[in-house]
């Protein structure tokens, strides 16, 4: 018979847990493995708040474990090396992501994609090679293979860098990788939220003009003088989108929740990108006839390989780039989901683990 | 007041038009505008009937104008050139294809892709430059400016020739664009008729290994034995779909009714494109999490560029590809569609106008 959650592993350990589709968390004692050769033990320090998170814990996509203790923005201190780790020793300050595992051996984690790797192992609700479910960063202990840690660089903030563990590296991925990173472009970001906001900020940084396109009109100031979009238009407002169609190179699509991809469509130039970087629980409707007339693409992204991970958090640093982030203490926590259903954050919740987790 | 289709041009002309939604083809006399400097006027000896037609006679993309000509898969030989008319002579074998108008100024037409110019006058149902509507193949005689005229092979023939200047271009153009044309990819080719099996042939003369994917598991004989596809998936099997989840590079898609996506994107390796070029009137159901965990794409593309359908019907002569036609009398068009609506046609419906089209 399996041992429990506490049991099976000889190291304690102590987070916040959801233990049905309500998505209520609740503080879980559970237990983490032994430090192994290739292992860090660390720490955690913060944990940011995902809108996968809460996708998750509702079961909202179908393939949720119970009890799940969310969680895959998460830095922390190093407190145990195994005997083989070589990037990381004691004291050092690092992160892990959305993802702890992958088959190393596959085409794509040969190509520094591990996030493609059809054996990719998520930090939490994923089977880990041992056969017990990881668990995530809401949590005051993590131990991860030091392939899956990220160094942390020196002047990059812990609380507010902690979001582009996903975030970041969400939005970063797919600016380069379609080609949306050259100076001179016309970048679109749908959707103001945690991914949305640092999204604006990295096409920023790579000197593209960029158009924040939301639902809310009330964004338009915040996403102009505060994050430095060029322009701002009511995605409902028909008119507003016409004026513009035609005038983008890509899109960078953040919205998690179903809508109309037809007026995103519209904006693009000819050849024009929409790259989905949400997951809708439900399918969107693909309108093929206005696609074929300017061979236009849509296309999906996902969080980003560990060397680009990386490279991610070494360009935040130099750029200055971070979340705009409301540090709320663990207890908060499920408060804290019901506002991010009202999308009532500006703009990524991020749970101070070390000043507030305290083991029952 | 406008003058009616007889007389509003100097030039007597005749066809078979559809006169309303019903979609039924009857005789029709109509005019052509006067050979102008830089026109080519031609005799038409045959005209391919694309599925295109049969959207737009019955009104299934809403933008019709009756009375309707289709036709855009016309060749013929040339019988009178404007005084600037550099490319053409009397006598010559000609190809007009889907369109016969562009802005010739704007960022797409300087590149050579006037298919994707947003003043592209379609063959049939566009408003010319002199505000009259454009009528199709199913006619004696042609006229458009040379610069959307094609020059035909001396060694292809103009019968099974005819729909490479729709079907041929349409498949051709996205293989090469998204890359899908190096020898030892692999590529599927979905739908098995007027589009789908030019596209297997185009494929195979590309070097790449071709899986044909169609719900009608009666057709696998011909696709392997007829056509040199490699393999045949039925896509309603989801054992068979299953099986080769992850092996293709890529997919031209050229079902014109609206179908699921989600078993196709399943097919595709990382980095997998889905190529849409039929042009189903409803949305497609887009399953965003597949798409998302495989860096997937799904693009559309229609017809080429004048160029690159000039470079694809020299590539299909060199290489012996046509399209497997039945050729048929005119007064057999409406049995035709009526055929075509069943698929039951083996691949391309073609009219022989030339023997058959006599005016009333």
């Amino acid at each position: 018979m399996a041992k429990s959650p506490e049991e099976e592993h000889p190291v304690k350990a102590f987070g916040w847990a959801a233990r049905d589709p309500s998505g209520v968390l609740s503080p879980f004692k559970f237990s983490r493995r032994a430090t192994g050769e290739k292992d860090v033990q660390f720490k955690v320090v913060y944990c940011g708040i995902c809108h996968s998170d809460l996708h998750c814990v509702k079961n909202e996509w179908g393939f949720s474990m119970y009890p799940l203790l969310p969680g895959h923005e998460i830095v922390g201190i190093v407190t145990e090396v195994g005997s083989k780790v070589q990037k990381f020793k004691l004291g050092d300050k690092v992160g892990v992501g959305c993802m702890v595992g992958s088959c190393r051996s596959c085409d794509n984690c040969s190509k520094n994609l591990e996030n493609y790797c059809p054996k990719m192992l998520l930090t939490y609700n994923s089977i880990y090679h041992d056969g017990t479910v990881t668990y995530g960063g809401y949590s005051d202990i993590m131990v991860a293979d030091e392939h899956f840690v990220v160094r942390w660089p020196d002047n990059l903030p812990l609380d507010s860098g902690a979001p582009l563990l996903c975030a970041g590296i969400t939005t970063y991925s797919p600016l380069k990788y379609f080609g949306l990173d050259k100076p001179g472009m016309h970048v679109g970001v749908v959707g103001l939220g945690g991914l949305g906001h640092v999204g604006v900020k990295f096409a920023k940084a790579f000197g593209v003009k960029v158009t924040v396109i939301s639902t809310s009109p009330s964004k338009k100031k915040e996403a102009i003088e505060h994050l430095g979009a060029d322009s701002f238009l009511v995605s409902r407002d028909p008119d507003q989108m016409q004026a513009a169609a035609g005038t983008l190179d890509g899109i960078i699509d953040t919205v998690s929740a179903p809508h109309p991809l037809l007026p995103l469509i519209g904006l693009l130039k000819t050849h024009g990108k929409i790259v989905l970087v949400g997951a809708p629980e439900k399918p969107l409707e693909l309108p093929v006839m206005p696609l074929l007339m300017g061979r236009k693409i849509v296309a999906g992204s996902t969080i980003g390989g560990m060397k680009e991970t990386q490279e991610m958090l070494d360009f935040a640093a130099k750029h200055n780039i971070t979340a705009d982030v409301e540090v709320i203490p663990v207890d908060y926590v499920n408060t804290a989901m019901e506002r991010l259903v009202k999308a009532d954050v500006r703009y990524r919740f991020v749970l101070d683990i070390a000043n507030t987790m305290k083991a029952a």
